[in-house]
């Protein structure tokens, strides 16, 4: 483990360091001959000077292709021109393997054609940007809820029952027992983890087998749910503001550059700061119907009537409180008109719709078996999460936010393809 | 977002507060009542004395019942003899809900009995110790990684092809592509991010549908896969040391109370410090000699071989160069003896047995296509993966670690059903 890497050349300065990576790109100009390293925590550019190395050497670089793995010594020397702000002056490399005709050019490629390389397009500048930005929204939503006294309540991925139609679910047979099916929400668990723990959260990756073809959807896609007892919609609505602060304020500030290589215009992320603009669905609605969308209450909002709500505003905008026969079965009333549901969903602007969805659960153990019984839910199915209301119900909410929605919003990307290292979609499952 | 918790009352001391929870247990002294409350973040003692309170209240406190729902107002006070070190005097409470006939008592109870209620079992104090103590190794995997300069490259849980047959597989139809198979590893995706980022990690569900009945088997549990681009089998070993040192020191010191609770001698967790103690597969086999275990070279060590090696040692025993013929085609030969694979296994103590896998793994071409070609599997299906090998192929290597084994073995648990919230078994699918 005694490998020096580029991230760390800094501590480095006038010092000879010897590196291990691969060819980004090369040039010559006369007797100088420049190579950019790459090496997976940075780009470096390395010299080499004619006369500073031994001919042979010197001559060999012209064999050198894009994406030979390599080392290299050399020293260390500050350069604010260089990539990175280093530079390093070549005393030697040498060649681990020659690659022949890597595919991925610095032309332009389809976008079947890269996908098809997945496991070689992670290697470029924007899949990097892309990559830490994912990596970096994932330890923040998890150092968010740690550090805040929630417990983390890993839900089921293979689950009993298709309570809704199978039409959205995997399936897959378990043992003798029949049938399971991959999990699309962990909420319903995470809810016995918040009578347990109060404050919980489930993180893992969540399955729709829908038949859509579109830019934000996955067929694998992963999802945090935080769950806390005690919270009524309003304690919700705050919790999932703090949240997204915390999440995009700390991309802003510890990947700067990779949003920078992402062209990415960041004044609407400044501006995702506590408290977000609410509105209720009703009022929803009238700037639907003040810009023309012919709409008719009661419905749900589709992805174009989601991104005319979003556009009226410069940040996450928090709709609530929608007709309840719209919404699952599981969410709470509202005391004061019940034709509503506690729910709560944030729509990201510039048209990237919903990135979280929640609600206040329904506590009362009479009202939730009538809903069960008013959606034909199979009682038995629910007899578990009953229980949760049988032995000391609390109120209690919780909401969903799925990662790579999340990822394509910050990072400004037009499909979701980009947002997780393997994508799996309708017609892909490969590599 | 305003409310109290136990866990916080060391700021509140003298104070006024109002608490939300669930009734652990009560006793009566004369004119006084005591009653834990739990909520979620500890548990807390709170006192009634007869005249403090208005009668009507101090009488209803005799309807209270176990896992009954209610908040509670009092001071709070320093008590070193209360369990949590602080007691409320109550001025007032309030029920939520009176729980009826709460199923899990203080009472001995089968563990069918428990698993069937796991969504109520985890509301108990060794469930909770269990949990908190996940959460921390969990939470300690991720600092490691993250810590280090490692990204995150989650490996896709739908895969595409059963190359070593469908036996031990869980499958689902997939769109019009055919069937997927949920993965039992992330590596092979790890070593494409690895070539990419140089150090990374994947950390996700995985699955295995074997038919064994035993106490360290799950059909689906949590693995990290961490892989680094030019990592020898020796510096290989030197992070999983590394790793194994951070995660149980770092339990020690947060969770001293959990391990408690657990009644868990430390001695040998104590241990737990680089370097570990290394020996061969050859020096093993002849452990098993000198103890008197029936053993032939070239055969893989079963359960009972395991615990028998790793009773030699007080710490986590490092077995490395095993037979290349027991292990997976990937792995690189050792150049001194190519009968022997660069592979490494990690055995805790206290006959846990293995708790990490890996190898450093093969990077040449050609002898890849003459392993795969010798283990009849289809080259088709690692057209990408022997992409890595064409372009830029470097030394490389990585492990596995299995989440539930480390539970299991750092709370000195007997099965391994009580290290996720909710365990999925050959015969368990439910809760």
């Amino acid at each position: 483990m005694a490998h020096d890497y580029i991230e760390d050349l800094s501590k480095h300065v006038g010092q000879e360091v010897e590196l291990q990576g691969w060819l980004y790109n090369k040039r010559s100009s006369g007797k100088i001959r420049f190579l950019l390293l790459r090496d997976g925590t940075g780009v470096l550019q390395g010299v080499l000077v004619k006369g500073n190395i031994s001919d042979d050497m010197f001559s060999s670089f012209d064999e050198l292709t894009q994406e030979s793995s390599l080392s290299v010594k050399g020293k260390v020397r500050k350069d604010d021109r260089a990539p990175g702000g280093f530079e390093l002056e070549l005393t030697g490399f040498k060649v681990i393997q020659i690659a022949k005709e890597y595919p991925i050019t610095p032309k332009e490629h389809g976008v079947e054609f890269l996908a098809d390389r997945r496991h070689l397009w992670l290697r470029s500048a924007r899949q990097h940007a892309i990559m830490r930005v994912r990596h970096t929204i994932i330890k923040a939503i998890r150092d968010f809820f740690d550090g805040r006294g929630f417990t983390l309540i890993d839900s089921p991925i293979l689950t009993p029952n298709a309570v809704e139609g199978t039409t959205t679910l995997f399936e897959t047979e378990y043992f003798d027992l029949g049938k399971a099916y991959l999990t699309q929400s962990g909420q319903l668990y995470a809810e016995a983890g918040a009578m347990a723990f109060g404050k919980v959260y489930c993180f893992g990756p969540t399955f729709r087998a829908e038949k859509s073809k579109t830019r934000r959807h996955l067929s694998e896609f992963w999802m945090v749910e935080p769950e806390v007892a005690f919270n009524d919609l309003n304690d919700n609505i705050e919790l999932a503001e703090e949240f997204l602060e915390h999440i995009v304020q700390t991309v802003l500030k510890e990947r700067a550059d990779e949003l920078k290589i992402l062209e990415r215009h960041t004044a609407f992320l400044q501006n995702v700061k506590k408290p977000l603009p609410r509105v209720t669905y009703d009022e929803a609605v009238e700037i639907l119907k003040k810009k023309g969308v012919a709409f008719e209450w009661g419905n749900d909002f589709g992805g174009t009537d989601e991104t005319v709500i979003s556009e009226q505003f410069d940040r996450p905008v928090v709709v609530h409180r929608y007709p309840a026969k719209i919404k699952a079965f599981y969410m709470k009333r509202d005391p004061k008109n019940p034709e509503l549901a506690l729910a709560v969903d944030v729509l990201a602007p510039e048209g990237y719709g919903e990135i979280i969805g929640g609600s206040q659960r329904e506590d009362d153990l009479h009202v939730l078996l009538k809903r069960i019984a008013e959606h034909k839910l199979p009682q038995s199915a629910f007899e578990w999460y009953l229980d949760l209301r049988r032995y000391g119900t609390v109120p209690h909410s919780g909401f969903g936010l799925g990662v790579e929605r999340t990822v394509g919003w910050i990072c400004g990307l037009d499909h979701v393809r980009e947002t997780i290292p393997f994508p799996r979609m309708i017609y892909r499952l490969a590599p």
